[in-house]
């Protein structure tokens, strides 16, 4: 299997299906293509149906979705959604509601991995946000156990709230206890350490995310090599 | 099993689980509750535990993503999803490709069942939209065969394409052949009727909603009761 991604450092959708499959130990391919400042010819036109990131070539299938391409993995690897199927429901529910909201978060805490920031503000839209989120969390840990969102076993919904995790690092969003203890330990893992570690090598910056970052806080600290 | 779903007219998530329930003969509850103007107190948030609709509640276990509902019941009725796994990989793609993009069709054409619109115009960002819908029901209905985007049985992708299917109606967008003749067809399903007729006796109108229609475009008919 190929899996092609974007730059470690910004494409928060590409370490969705990236860290699942190292935390369940598939093997393949990566094939990472920075983004592009030529948005009408992308590159990633050449092998996403969609010209986006992620996308999983298995063998000449396409999957062209994030969420898509975990389903696709959890029929291969079953554990990759809880084995309880009310478990299954709230892990199902909670990875989709990140896959379609989170909306202010997402435009202003933009995946930027290396760097750490202030932000001007907090409105009442990105406090909802964070609160939810918060909530949703600590929901999962408290139901289920931990340390994962789910119970014991690191599942799809932990892999789609890995970028949030990151989000919290860098712009330093306050979380209820049980949620920034579930910060700590997912940022721990080896997994996520080696995405990180290859984010702060890569020398590819954009521009319009340096300068979103830069609109909506001031950047106290930068990780990356200098590129 | 309860469905909670808001006003027909306007619902386009909702559609997306009752029309799979309906089309595939599983029993449930519909409970409506109409959109408020009240957004602060918004009473979806005494069922649903993100304040939005649809949301399942299978005695007591509660799912609150449209796509998560989907994949639930494709746990009880298998015929939910196509039975070859790569089909089903691509009709996969498809739904989450419409649960997370087409962002410019979802503002610029929002579902409302009732009404007969000319746009004042389709700019560059709905045109591309539109262009990647009609190739992307093209290639399902080609590669798989028909009437279906997956082939010969209704899955979740039409479902989840069910509302896009009311607005190409109401805006009168034009779209490759075969996939105009998918409109049609799936227009004319016994489900797909029923609800379009509830949606049309409702008396309930929201403002914003109607407000919004009215500012993308000359409103020619409108085919619900009067309020
Ligand atoms: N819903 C998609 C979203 C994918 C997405 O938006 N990817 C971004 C990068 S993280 C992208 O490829 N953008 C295109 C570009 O910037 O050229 C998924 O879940 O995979
Ligand atoms: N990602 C969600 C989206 C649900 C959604 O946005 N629903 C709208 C109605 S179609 C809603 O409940 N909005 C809240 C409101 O307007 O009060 C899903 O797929 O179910």
């Amino acid at each position: 299997m190929k899996l092609y991604i974007a730059n470690k450092n910004y494409s928060s959708w590409s370490l969705r299906p990236w860290i699942l499959m190292r935390e369940k130990g598939i093997a393949f391919e990566e094939i990472i293509t920075p983004f592009s400042d030529d948005s009408a010819n992308s590159p990633f036109k050449t092998f996403s149906p969609t010209g986006k990131v992620p996308c999983l070539d298995d063998n000449g299938t396409l999957i062209w979705d994030s969420l898509a391409i975990c389903e696709y993995l959890a029929e291969i690897e079953p554990t990759c959604w809880p084995a309880d199927r009310v478990v299954r429901a709230w892990a199902r529910s909670a990875a989709a509601e990140m896959h379609s909201s989170f909306q202010t978060l997402r435009t202003q805490c933009q995946m930027n991995c290396g760097v750490r920031v202030i932000l001007n503000k907090i409105d009442d839209t990105l406090r909802a946000d964070v609160e939810r989120l918060s909530a949703l969390w600590c929901e999962g840990l408290q139901r289920f156990g931990g340390p994962f969102l789910a119970g014991r076993t690191y599942t799809i919904v932990d892999a789609f709230f890995a970028p949030v995790v990151f989000r919290i690092q860098s712009y330093g969003l306050s979380l209820a206890a049980p949620a920034q203890a579930y910060v700590n330990h997912i940022l721990a893992l080896p997994a996520m350490r080696q995405w990180y570690d290859e984010a702060m090598r890569e020398p590819w910056r954009k521009d319009i995310y340096e300068k979103s970052v830069a609109s909506y806080g001031l950047i106290t600290a930068d990780e990356r090599i200098k590129s």
